[in-house]
């Protein structure tokens, strides 16, 4: 009998098929092998052909120049512009803004052929430290109320260029599903004065089943109501609202969590493309007892269908425990 | 400069780019032609593939015999399980229940190798009859709460069979953006006193340039906070909380009006694949003065993103005055 599971947060259902679930070898493989096989403007000797970079971790030579280890450059193709002032306007009942943000390339690792599960730990680690770094310098115009930070790995989840890199774009309006998580977590704590998703932590280490990985910073698990088959959420163990306050001890822990997933990942679904999204409190608030920084990490393993666009409502063809059992279960070696 | 709108309904943001914005030849084709290289279930002579049909027009022949026109079968591998009780359950945090729901396959035409926007006017006119008369007979079963009616075309869309189809889900649950949508209309209603889909519609005829067509009963717009490129809606003229109650005269317009967008989505983006939803109120509430059904149309012309599944939030590379004006001046000879 299929399963209709709640999302506590948001309050979406998903079916969640059980009796004919599919297992890895059952998704389509399209493996994401990056060719290198035409010309790159992300590659070291290349920087002339990006806009002048923002940040880089560089142990040798000069800005814009090769040499870096990391190197984070405004979108030459931005959505959203920086320059200009607020202009919020009615258009009848219509309501527009002109669009003012950022929107930066986090560019991972100068070496073309690697993926980001290919990267050593401390260059996963340093992704993750340019997004702080990013964040805390965006963080300052008062314009922007929230970051996106996200990646799409491999063509089918979106992306343009192979050269392994993230994405950052921030916004002067909140996006509609961050409203949601923290709606959904504050109704949960004007309740019972916990946070949800600490409380998600501790029921999931008490259940074991959606476990794929427990650290003593992190825990990794597929969620209850899970919308894709192998969606994986990383959590933090400690209560913050805000990933951009996170610690050295965090940051780090989360480079080894987050490559250890993407190797379990590329073993059990076959180098597959992914996107995943980190999901923070809104940069001009302070730390907020109801909300708990984490990271999404979805493969696409399926097209979503017509009406999960216009409804909301997700069929997941894996029973997260399937999933989470794979994962848990894949060595490395 | 882009643009950021917002939708006035569920209060979602978009970005839409206007500089570079991309025309209908800058999208990679993926034209959606059936081959029929393959055994189908639903073609004429196999109707024993299928379970025995729930619906059928049938000009000749016997139940579950070929002389249809069209056919409505119940899915073989359904989502969801018509047998069984209502069961809602706690697991700790986490709510769930039984998997109960209906789950139907509307074969559109006998001809395999037509694809809907190939069909004759009375044949897409009969795939809305078709989906009234399920509808109808599904909400007398009180376990029901929502309907789902929805097609995929083409394998970029999610169809998995070629052969023309739409399908509809019976939902013992209300869908997320189905309760956005009448809660967002609700408090429009709440403060004017009037629907805002009505008010939508006046706008836009006053206005014209999102207008790919108009007809008197109906009105096909790009919609203003359109999420995807060539985004189409159809808005019926007369306020109307449920398709099902859509009476005859509304029915033959929407095939028309239906074949010849389809037909005009065809001509500009070369046979794409697409999506339609159709948006109507809950079923066992009888007419809802904030809502007005209606339906949804997306060609899939760009790979979703990964923030756009974390945040809701979408960038439109195309704006809607352009698409419509597209879709408005082709032809059809």
């Amino acid at each position: 009998m299929p399963e209709l599971r709640k999302d506590p947060i948001t309050g979406r259902w998903v079916i969640v098929a059980t009796d004919r679930a599919r297992r890895p070898a059952d998704f389509s493989r399209q493996q994401v092998v990056p060719k290198g096989d035409s010309f790159c403007p992300f590659c070291p000797g290349n920087e002339q052909k990006t806009p002048p970079e923002v940040l880089a971790y560089r142990p040798n030579g000069g800005p814009n120049q090769s040499g870096w280890t990391l190197r984070v450059v405004p979108n030459k193709f931005p959505a959203l512009r920086v320059e200009g002032d607020f202009n919020r306007q009615g258009e009848g009942l219509y309501d527009r803004m002109n669009g003012i943000g950022a929107h930066e390339i986090i560019i991972e690792d100068p070496d073309h052929l690697l993926t980001m599960s290919d990267l050593p730990e401390k260059r996963i680690e340093d992704v993750f430290w340019a997004f702080r770094d990013r964040i805390l310098d965006l963080k300052k115009d008062r314009r922007f109320r929230y970051i996106l930070v996200f990646k799409n790995h491999g063509e089918a989840a979106g992306a343009t260029l192979e050269h392994t890199h993230s994405q950052l774009i921030a916004l002067p309006v909140m996006p509609k599903r961050v409203l949601e998580e923290l709606e959904g977590s504050r109704m949960f704590y004007d309740l019972k004065e916990r946070c949800i998703y600490c409380d998600i932590l501790r029921q999931e280490i008490d259940t074991g089943s959606r476990v794929v990985l427990e650290t003593d910073e992190f825990l990794v698990v597929c969620p209850y109501a899970a919308r894709f088959p192998f969606e994986v959420w990383i959590l933090p163990r400690r209560h913050r609202s805000h990933f951009e306050e996170a610690d050295i001890q965090t940051i780090r822990a989360l480079g080894w969590a987050m490559r250890v997933v993407l190797r379990k990942m590329d073993k059990v679904l076959e180098r597959p493309p992914f996107n995943f999204n980190l999901h923070s409190a809104p940069i001009q608030e302070t730390e907020v007892p109801h909300y708990h920084w984490h990271l999404e990490l979805i493969p696409r393993l399926t097209r979503v269908a017509g009406f999960e666009w216009g409804t909301g409502f997700y069929i997941n063809p894996t029973p997260p425990e399937e999933a989470a059992k794979f994962l848990r279960e894949v060595g490395l070696v």
